[in-house]
Parts: structure tokens; C-alpha cells; sequence
């Protein structure tokens, strides 16, 4: 039986909600002003509570505070970058470029997170025929961590142009550990609840009806 | 500029997000009542408000209504159990995949969700050197609806024994469509604030300050 009493959610929790998926956004221009103290490591802690296959909990958070450190992924994703913009048109793909580039220099913090592909917890439940399910539970603490900040008025972006294994060279992490995302957060210059690519006339989102078939 | 006014997020809402989030369960035991009509097509709404790797909105959605391909899904998932369970301690696996089972059974919605590997949408933008963040899209998509859902009172249990190629036979979808997960929808038996296994004794959580290192 439960130890305490479930809680009751209104609609108006449900609104709020709402409002929060509608103005998460993928941030790219940061406040140079620190986080308050101990928030991201309060955020992590929230992050802990996401649900994980066989409750294996195989994330791992690096936060990333060294100089040289932060400078060597500045470079990776300048290298990767550089490959990516080739495919892409090259005005949007450069503005793009700058707007993350400026992520990676202006957020006060930055946080690597990892899969641990060698931890025991969980005893392999739930994912011997999709093992990736164990990537999957951290990209969900990945986003458990991002509406969390954005409830305390912190913005987060995803890096994603980067190379995995150069990451956790860089980062000097156990060999098991799988990279999974780079995270910059901090204060955001603007709230806005249109994505940036969006703004930027790069895409537009689609209509929900599209995404929906019955079998 | 933005058009709305940007949310402020207070304690007390922070506090109700960390509720839900402590409240959210991997649901095995479902009531057989039909959800309220219309509440899974909302639910879909809101996860498609979710970030996605250069806005592509890879998430596809099927709702599976039909009784034959319902069946269909419960024998792959006795089968791929099968080879599972003979790499555990049988009595807790068996205790597992019987609740497992429970929910395929009992669930009034079972909803499978792909990610489009092969659309247009997001001009390749931000996943050239990491492919799999087109599946995190997805991964962080039905987190959103695993929310939302339990923000309305629906639990959500996540299937991940299940061979992806057979399931997307199954469901007829087009090949570019990548399986990430099957998920049964419903108002549960009961509402805990502990994870089915660890109450169960098969795994129990971590602290967090195990999950974090400073470089």
C-alpha cells in the first residue's frame, strides 16, 4: 500500500502544465549570470526520479567546469560543425551554427550526460531485445531535467553536433559510458514559446493529425 | 518578440511538477474502463509539443484497435519473454512478466510509437554526426504523454520485451517507421509514489550523488 496519499492534479495544474511544454524551448542565447547555488545539482536530483528500463537509473551527469575542457568541445563541435554545414544550405546553416556556438560560450554551466552500459542495476530487465532502451532512460531524465529548470526560469539546449566518442575522451569518463547529450544551461536572454528554428523560418511545426494512424 | 506574455512558474507549481514526476509510474495494473473520449488523442496533442532534433517531429503514432493485432502483439511479447526469462531468476522474471502480460490484457489503449526515419522535416538539421537523436525525439515525446497522461489521472506502462521488426509487421507501418515503444494507457488499479520493482524487491533506487562527476 502507499505511504502517503496520492496527490490530486486540477485543471488548473493541467494548464500550467501546458504552459510549460509550450514555453520549454531549445535555448540557445544565455545570460552570462551563474545559476543560484546548488540548483543544478538540484535539478539532477529531480532528473533521478524519471523512470529507467528494469529501474537501472543508467544515467550519469559530468558537469563540465574546466576551461581546457570546455574549449576542446567548443572545437569538437566547430569540427563537426563543419562537416554538417556542407549538407545543409549555407546561410540558415551558418546562423544556426552561431546561435549554438554562442550556447556553448555563454551558458555558466554545461552538463554532459552518459548512459552506463556496464551497470549491473536493473539486471538486464526489460532490454534484451532493445537494448537501446537503456539510452532511452537517460534522453528522459535528459527532459525530466529540462522542464524542471524551466520551472525555476532556467532555459536548456541540446547540443547534438558533436562526436560521442571525442566527448567522452575530452571528459575522460568510464569506457562503458555511452555519450548522450551535451547540456548548456542557464538563464535564457528571452522567453519565447516558438522554437527558434521557427522563428528563424528554418521549419515550422506540422499539425498533430499527421502523426496518427489506427491499426 | 514573443506574441504571449511569458508563464511565471511559482514554488507551489514547482512543488505539483515534483509530485507528478514522484507519482508517475511504469503502470502494470489497469482498470478496464474506457478512457474518457477523446483523451488519447489529446494526450498525443501535448506530446507533440515536445522538442525534436531540428524541428523534424519525427513521432508517429498508432493506435492499436483492432482485437487480432492485439493478440498478435501479445504472443511477440511471449516469445521475446521467453528468452528473457531464461536469463533471470525465475520466479521474480515470472512474477514480471505476468504483470507485464496484465497490462497488454487489461489496458483499454495500446498505443505503439515510431520515429520516421525517413522524413524531410528538419532538413537532416543537428544529427549528422548522432542519427539517434531523431529516436530520442520520440523517446522524449512519449515522456511528455507519460506526464500529461498522469496529470489526468491515466497511467501509462512502457513494453519494451518485444521484437521491433515483428511489431512493425504487425502494424502494417511503413518501413522507414523505427519501433521505439508500446505503450498501454489506462486508469491504474492503484497510485504509488515507489516503482513497481522496488516494491516488488527486484531492484531498488540510488542516490544521485553516485550519477554525478566534475571535470
Amino acid at each position: 500500500m502507499p505511504l502517503a496519499s496520492p496527490p490530486e492534479f486540477d485543471a488548473a495544474f493541467r494548464e500550467r502544465l501546458l504552459d510549460l511544454l509550450k514555453w520549454r524551448r531549445d535555448v540557445r542565447r544565455f545570460q552570462r549570470t551563474p545559476s543560484p547555488p546548488g540548483a543544478i545539482e538540484r535539478l539532477i536530483s529531480v532528473a533521478c526520479l524519471s523512470p529507467s528500463v528494469g529501474l537501472s537509473e543508467p544515467w550519469r551527469f559530468v558537469l563540465v567546469e574546466d576551461a581546457a575542457r570546455r574549449a576542446a568541445i567548443r572545437t569538437c563541435f566547430e569540427d563537426c560543425n563543419a562537416d554538417a554545414l556542407q549538407m545543409q544550405s549555407p546561410d540558415r546553416a551558418a546562423l544556426y551554427a552561431r546561435l549554438k556556438l554562442a550556447g556553448l560560450d555563454d551558458a555558466p554551466c554545461q552538463l554532459a550526460v552518459f548512459a552506463d552500459h556496464a551497470t549491473a542495476q536493473g539486471k538486464g530487465l526489460g532490454r534484451l531485445t532493445m537494448p537501446e532502451t537503456l539510452d532511452y532512460s537517460v534522453v528522459v531524465a535528459i527532459h525530466t531535467l529540462w522542464l524542471a529548470a524551466r520551472a525555476e526560469g532556467l532555459g536548456v539546449g541540446w547540443v547534438s553536433i558533436l562526436d560521442p566518442a571525442r566527448i567522452a575522451a575530452i571528459l575522460d569518463v568510464p569506457q562503458d559510458w555511452t555519450f548522450i547529450g551535451h547540456l548548456c544551461i542557464g538563464h535564457p536572454v528571452q522567453e519565447d514559446d516558438t522554437p527558434a528554428l521557427e522563428r528563424e523560418g528554418w521549419e515550422h511545426r506540422h499539425a498533430r493529425a499527421g502523426a496518427v494512424i489506427y491499426r
